[in-house]
Parts: structure tokens; C-alpha cells; sequence
């Protein structure tokens, strides 16, 4: 382990904290909310901090796999501690268990949440919580590798360990220009968001709020009412969640005219899944009091996919209500997540399709025992050791789910609220069915419970691996 | 595909089963029952059926890996069809799909019933059930193996396709012999716990077909009043199903004095689950109501555990009630299964060794990429396919149960019943929580429903690859 290099970069990371909370600060000023001071205090240390420890540069600069993960985990533990101090200090969230379960639910992008209401929170903590979400969505070491040479050309352990999928691609040769590349297109379509959101008539505090939750697939809402606006804002969202779930390289390809290319498999799959989940549960649902006509059914339906399938959360309706088959997809879009290389969680697309093509090329090999085959994506070979790395990603995905069910199970609440609070966690999504359904929250469970959750919502965000590999033993031993 | 071949060994198995059902029609002769006929008349047809159609016998013997696989699934379903007439025709079962379901879940061993009740079932019928698990648990084709010579020395194919468990070891190197081995201790031990149950003072009908249900570890009760015998019988029939739930290689190793041998690690890890779960789930319900007592919370705790990690199914109390931790231990107990080549379903224990290795050895590579090692069991390396196939086994088993969790949906049952359900059904265990918990049955789905958990119970049985490969494209492609 480069311990020396780890302390620069978790120094590094304070630094830039620190300025992250210049938005709640400004938030603070505009609306004249006497959190301003703790903000600027808090923001101030921050940086105070980072600079100190910035300052013994390490020698050695070589980072190795192991020294990516490891640094990853315990950038995010750092991270999420320091941000829950806000609302911890502020008195909004008297227990530190609880401020810490927002925060990492914030940058996780999980958007579940410990609170009751909204009513009576500060603007400023709820800009802090929206734009947790901002930052985490695409990953808060690329933001800084965007900005700083870190670690000469070898920072892509960083990047692929922080970054969501299977296989991270590099979009220009440049580490440090990919990153670059990818926080532009983030930024623009953000700001897009708020643009349209502002057309349709929404405040602008909302407006950027809910844009910063939608960017990170977060799903923190920022309106006691919840999801109050027109049908023209809410198909927005639809739209712009189904987006921030693309990976983003085929923006890159779109940019450059490469559309044939950048119409991956995945997209067309994920397209393809999302389009049959909003048909099926239209049908399934069109007949429901809380719809006035299948129009309606659509709206709240296609958002309740984009929703969920992208780990979102959102919700305009209580999909809890929605009849059995509805329910059921909606678990199992959860699961299977976004795109990689996107801001969303669960599964991803790709995995799903490595996993599907290894499964038919094995029944294959089976029954045709002398016809072999190299596995393909978008007529590139998928190389084994990713298909390796999907098989033992499942395993450890099911091991934390088996660990985490049991965990829950000591609370004694129903089996399809601790099933579906842990995929929602795992997979970052926020809500899930029965006591965490849309209109509840999570403070129903022990202590323990949330400190539970808490792993899920970090592994989940970071792959499973850098959280794993950070408290297994494999790792330090020599 | 070696289609005279396929036809022939269907006709062996026509034969095989009209034999088998010399054991109802013996029964309704001893209780003087009017099925005595249908029992009769049936056997005989199958008889004849069976030896008009080998009389043609294949000139080219030859059966590769694919004719394995479709021969057995196609085995199990003719079995279950012609197994549920008796049912049928009789009109104890009135529906068609009900008698077939009855059948595929006493042969597949499962134990799942559509009865409300056993009240005015005549004799023969529930021994016909109770002796379906008997034939099922160690397998039909293996003991058609056992008695006859097949096909030369090629029918290594057909009992690695019917045998549960990743790798099945020949014990001897004759496969005949390795047929006639398993079969032999089989049925000793199915005869020692009929003579227990006799002692412990158990009516003999009831103590030969519990027998037959614990030995194919099967759960098919035979009287309506459940399981009203003494503490000792109950303590027989917990020991007899771990017994029933180990590799019957160890079983032969330890015939040969080669205890340390014998001692494998599935079977070190398979006692030390149960013994943890005994354990925990006995401080987790002495204090219920139900119990008198800690030594009473400790039989009922030692007997569930046991019926459900074998998959038996099985049940003195109403687990339903049990606190939440009970109850997902015991879903997670559910999937795990028993041992690999013992007469139990579920993932099995070797599969879960297999996993957990390769998924620490994968995140050894991720951390220290030099260092190559090969895996290991009981001290020989475990072959790369046996890994392959274990991890294409996990895809399948997770496509099957997702698959069948959206068809059981459209029934507007709650998630909970549909979740352990399949896990009931694809893992041959019986009773499930909520809706399909031990004290109700499986009457309360659709007909479609009842055909997905009919393809559930006899894929899992199989091991998934004969029936998932009986439906697949990939088989009948040249």
C-alpha cells in the first residue's frame, strides 16, 4: 500500500469538499437562513485542511489496483462523514446515525431517506442534500482527476474503481481529458434540465434542486408536497432520468457523428427494456382509481420506470398501490439498474448482457462440445477476464444481499420490506416496497440496521469491490 | 440427436414404471380398497407399452452429452404423466393439472401439494405419492442403470444429467456398479428408518411412507392430521433427514474405513450450517408460545432446520410465525440446500464452496494480479468447467426464478408468497411462507401458475440443464 499517497489524496479530497459546500453556503446567503455561518465554518476547515496536508507531496506516486480501491472506499467514508457534519451540528438531524445515512445516501445517489418531512428544513441543508447527489452521480474522484494531475498517467485504478460498469472506457487516451470530457457533457445536460424545468413554469429553487437529483439519479425530492408540478415538468424529469442513465460514452460518439457506434447493444437494451416495462404496467395499471384515464396512467407509469430502472426515485405516485405484476418488474428493474458508465446504479445493462451471452455460450458449448466461440459486444470480443469479473461481481452481490437480509431480519419487520430495502440500498435507488415504500421512510430500522444500509448504499455506489476488497483480508495480506 | 435411442430407453422407463406400481396395488390389496383395479390395470398397460416398444432395440447405442440431457428431461416428463393418471382417473384429484402437478412434485421430491386435505384419501393413493418421492430421490433412470445394462459404457452422460450436484464421482469405475451401489445404501437406510419409526411406535403404514418421503427427502405427508407422533420418531425422522441430505460417496468411503477421506469439506460445512442454524433459531423462538419450553423450541428448531436445508419440507409447527430472523434463515437454508449426490435439492452445498472460493480467489487477483493459484477441494484442484458450470448454473437458476416471480405476479398473491414459492418449487423444498406456508397448499394459484411451478419443480430436480436445454434453440441448432 502507498499510504503516503493515500493521505494526499484524502487531503486532496477535503480541499475540494470544501468547496462543494460554497453552494449551500451561497444558498444560505440568498435566502437569508442563519445556517450561513456553519456552512462557511465547516467549508473553511475544510479547505484549511486540505491545504496543510497537500502540502507533503509523496515521492512515490505509483498507485497499484489494490492501492485504487482501497483509496476509493475510504475517499467516499471521508467524504460522507465530513458531509453528514451540516446537518448533524445544524440540529436538523439530531442523531449522527441518521445524519450519516442521509449523506451517504446522498452521494451514494440512493435518495432514501431517514426523514419524516421536509416541513421546516432550511433551503440551504436541502441544496446540500440535492447536490450531494450531483457529486456523487459521476464520482467525486473523476471530478478532481478532471481538475489536477493526480498521479502522473496511472490514476486510471482511481477512475475505474470509482466509475459505474464493468469496463470503463477510456473516451480519449488522456485519463485526465476523459473525465474532463465526461463533467462537460454532465454539466451541459444539467444545465439543460434546469432550463426546461424553468420553461415549465417550476421555481428555480426546485428547478435546480431536482436537476441536481436527476443528474446523479440521486432522487432526493426538495418539496414537502413531493412531485407538485405540471405534466410538462414531470415528463421533463421522465426524460432527462432515462437520459442520465445512458452511458455516457455514446454521448461522446453522438457528439462526434459516430452514431452507429455510439447505438451500442446496451443502449438498444436498455431502450428496449424500458419501452416494455412502461407498455406492460400502463395495461396493468390504467384501471386504477388514481388514475383518471390511461393518459395519465402513461405519465405516471413512464416515470415510475425511468424512475426506478435508472435508481432514481422518485415517485409522483405510490407504486406500492400498483397491482402485483407491476410491483413485481418494478423489483426486478431495480435490480438490473442503468447503463454502465452512467450516473445510475443496480446491476447495469452490460452486466446483464455479459451475463446473458456467457450463460448462452456455455448451454451451447454443452450440447456442441467442439464449437468454440469468443463472446462478442458491439463486435468486439469481450475479454475473459471481464466475464470473470461479472461472474465473481454476482457472487459478492448476493453474498452482501444474503448478509444484509439477515442483518435487517432482527427487526422484525415483514420479509418484502427488508428484500426490497436492501436492493434499494445495494442498488441505490431509495425507495422499495411495503414499510420503505415512496410515502415512508427509513427510520424504521434499528441502528444496527442503518449501518447496515449504509455499507449497502456505499458498496452499491462503488461497484461492490473497493468497499469488499477494503475490509476483507485478502487485501492485507502480504 | 440419437432418436432411437431416446425411444427406447422411454420404453425401458414405461416398463420400469408399471413395476413401480406394483407397490399401490399391493397396498390397496392389504387394505381391500377399490383402486386395486385402476392400480392394476394401469401397471399392466405399462408393461406391455414398455416391452412392445423395446423390442425394436437401437443399433447405434452411442448417446452423447445433448442426447443425456434431452433423454432425461423427457424421462421425467412421460413419468409424471403417466404417474398422475391413477390420481386422475380415480377423480381423487379431479383436475388434470392438479394430478399432474401432485405427481411432478412427489417425484421431483418436492413435497408441494394442491390438497386441502388428506381426509378420505384412500391408502394406495397416499402410498403411491410417498413412493413417487422414493423413485424420484435417487433417480429413475439411475436405477433403471442399476438393474440393466443400457447403453455399453456410455451412460455416464444420462446419470451425471439426473444425479444432483455439480460433479457426480463414480464411486466405483463401473457405472453400473456405482448404480447398484448408491441404491443398495439407499434402501438399507430407508429400511433402518422404517425399523426406528417401528420402534418408536409408529402405525407401519405411516412409518413406510414417511420413510419413502424422508429418503427422497421428498415431504409428502400421509396423515391428514400432520405429524402427531412421539418426540423420539419426530428426533428419528430430524436425524434420517441429514442423513439423507449427504453425498452418498461419504457414505460409501466410510463403509471402507476411510473416515478421513469421507470427512469432505461440503459435509464439514453442510453440519456446521445446520448446527449454527439449530442453534440460532432456537434462542430466536424458545420464548413463542407455541413451545413449552427450550427442549421443545429445540426439537421443533432441529427438525425444521432439517426439513428445510434438505429440502424435505416437512413441518411439526408453523415456521410462518416464526420471528423474522427464523424466517429468512430459513429462506436462506431454502436455497442452500443439502449436499451434491445426496437425494436433497436446493444450490447445494459443493456449488456454494465452488462460488465462495472462486469469488475469494477472483478478488485475490483483483489485489495481488501476480500471484496465480489454483482452486482447490479436499485437497484436488477443482477443474475450470466445474467452475464454468457453476457459474452458468447461478445465471440460469436467476433467469428461471425472475422468469417464474413475473408469471406467478399476474395471481395479485403478495410478493412474499410468489418469492418463496419459486424458491419452494425450484429448489424441491415444499412449503413456502405467507400463502404457500406449511399449514396451506399451492391450490391457491391459476392454472398457468401451476404449469410455471410444474417447469420449476422439474428443472430444479434436474439440475436446471435438462430442461432449460430441452426448450433451448441452442440444443436442436445443427
Amino acid at each position: 500500500m502507498n499510504f503516503r499517497m493515500t493521505i494526499y489524496i484524502l487531503g486532496l479530497l477535503l480541499a475540494f469538499e470544501g468547496a462543494f459546500m460554497a453552494v449551500p453556503t451561497l444558498t444560505a446567503a440568498v435566502y437569508h437562513e442563519p445556517e450561513l455561518m456553519l456552512f462557511a465554518v465547516t467549508a473553511l476547515l475544510c479547505l484549511i485542511a486540505g491545504f496543510v496536508i497537500t502540502r507533503f507531496k509523496p515521492k512515490n506516486k505509483t498507485l497499484f489496483a489494490r492501492d485504487g480501491f482501497v483509496i476509493v472506499a475510504l475517499s467516499w467514508i471521508v467524504l460522507s462523514l465530513i458531509g453528514a457534519l451540516p446537518f448533524y451540528i445544524s440540529g436538523c438531524i439530531p442523531r449522527f446515525v441518521d445524519a450519516l445515512f442521509e449523506t451517504v445516501s446522498g452521494f451514494t445517489t440512493t435518495g432514501a431517506s431517514i426523514l419524516h418531512t421536509l416541513e421546516g428544513m432550511p433551503k440551504c441543508m436541502l441544496m446540500w442534500r440535492s447536490f450531494t447527489h450531483w457529486v456523487g452521480g459521476m464520482g467525486v474522484l473523476v471530478f478532481i482527476m478532471a481538475l489536477l494531475p493526480i498521479a502522473g498517467g496511472q490514476n486510471m485504478y482511481l477512475m475505474k474503481a470509482e466509475s459505474p460498469g464493468p469496463s470503463v472506457s477510456k473516451l480519449v487516451p488522456r485519463v485526465r481529458k476523459t473525465a474532463m470530457l465526461l463533467y462537460v457533457i454532465y454539466f451541459v445536460m444539467t444545465l439543460f434540465e434546469i432550463g426546461f424545468l424553468l420553461v415549465g413554469g417550476m421555481p428555480a429553487f426546485d428547478a435546480v434542486n431536482l436537476s441536481f437529483a436527476t443528474a446523479g439519479t440521486g432522487g432526493f425530492s426538495c418539496n414537502p408536497d413531493g412531485m407538485p408540478y405540471s405534466p410538462f415538468c414531470i415528463n421533463v424529469i421522465t426524460v432527462f432520468m432515462i437520459l442520465f442513465g445512458v452511458n455516457f460514452s455514446c454521448y461522446f460518439l453522438f457528439l462526434q457523428r459516430r452514431f452507429r457506434e455510439g447505438f451500442t447493444e446496451e443502449l438498444r437494451l436498455y431502450l428496449g427494456i424500458i419501452l416494455f416495462a412502461i407498455v406492460t404496467i400502463t395495461l396493468d395499471v390504467r384501471h386504477l382509481p388514481m388514475f383518471s384515464g390511461t393518459g395519465e396512467a402513461l405519465m405516471h407509469s413512464s416515470f415510475t420506470v425511468g424512475s426506478l430502472i435508472t435508481t432514481t426515485g422518485f415517485a409522483t405516485v405510490d407504486f406500492n398501490l400498483f397491482p402485483e405484476y407491476s410491483r413485481t418488474l418494478l423489483v426486478i428493474l431495480m435490480f438490473i439498474g442503468a447503463c454502465a458508465g452512467s450516473t445510475g446504479g443496480g446491476i447495469k445493462v452490460s452486466r446483464l448482457i455479459i451475463f446473458l451471452k456467457n450463460m448462452h455460450n456455455e448451454l451451447r458449448i454443452m450440447t456442441h462440445p467442439r464449437q468454440v466461440k469468443t463472446l462478442k459486444m458491439d463486435k468486439h470480443p469481450i475479454e475473459q477476464d471481464i466475464i470473470r469479473s461479472v461472474n465473481v461481481y454476482f457472487a459478492c452481490y448476493i453474498l452482501i444481499y444474503l448478509v444484509s437480509m439477515l442483518v435487517l431480519s432482527f427487526d422484525q419487520l415483514d420479509l418484502t420490506t427488508n428484500f426490497t430495502a436492501t436492493v434499494a440500498t445495494l442498488d441505490n435507488i431509495g425507495p422499495g416496497l411495503n414499510l420503505v415504500g415512496p410515502t415512508s421512510n427509513y427510520d424504521v430500522f434499528s441502528t444496527t440496521s442503518k449501518f447496515m444500509l449504509i455499507f449497502d448504499m456505499l458498496a452499491g455506489r462503488l461497484e461492490l469491490f473497493p468497499l469488499v476488497l477494503l475490509i476483507s483480508p485478502v487485501t492485507w495480506k502480504k
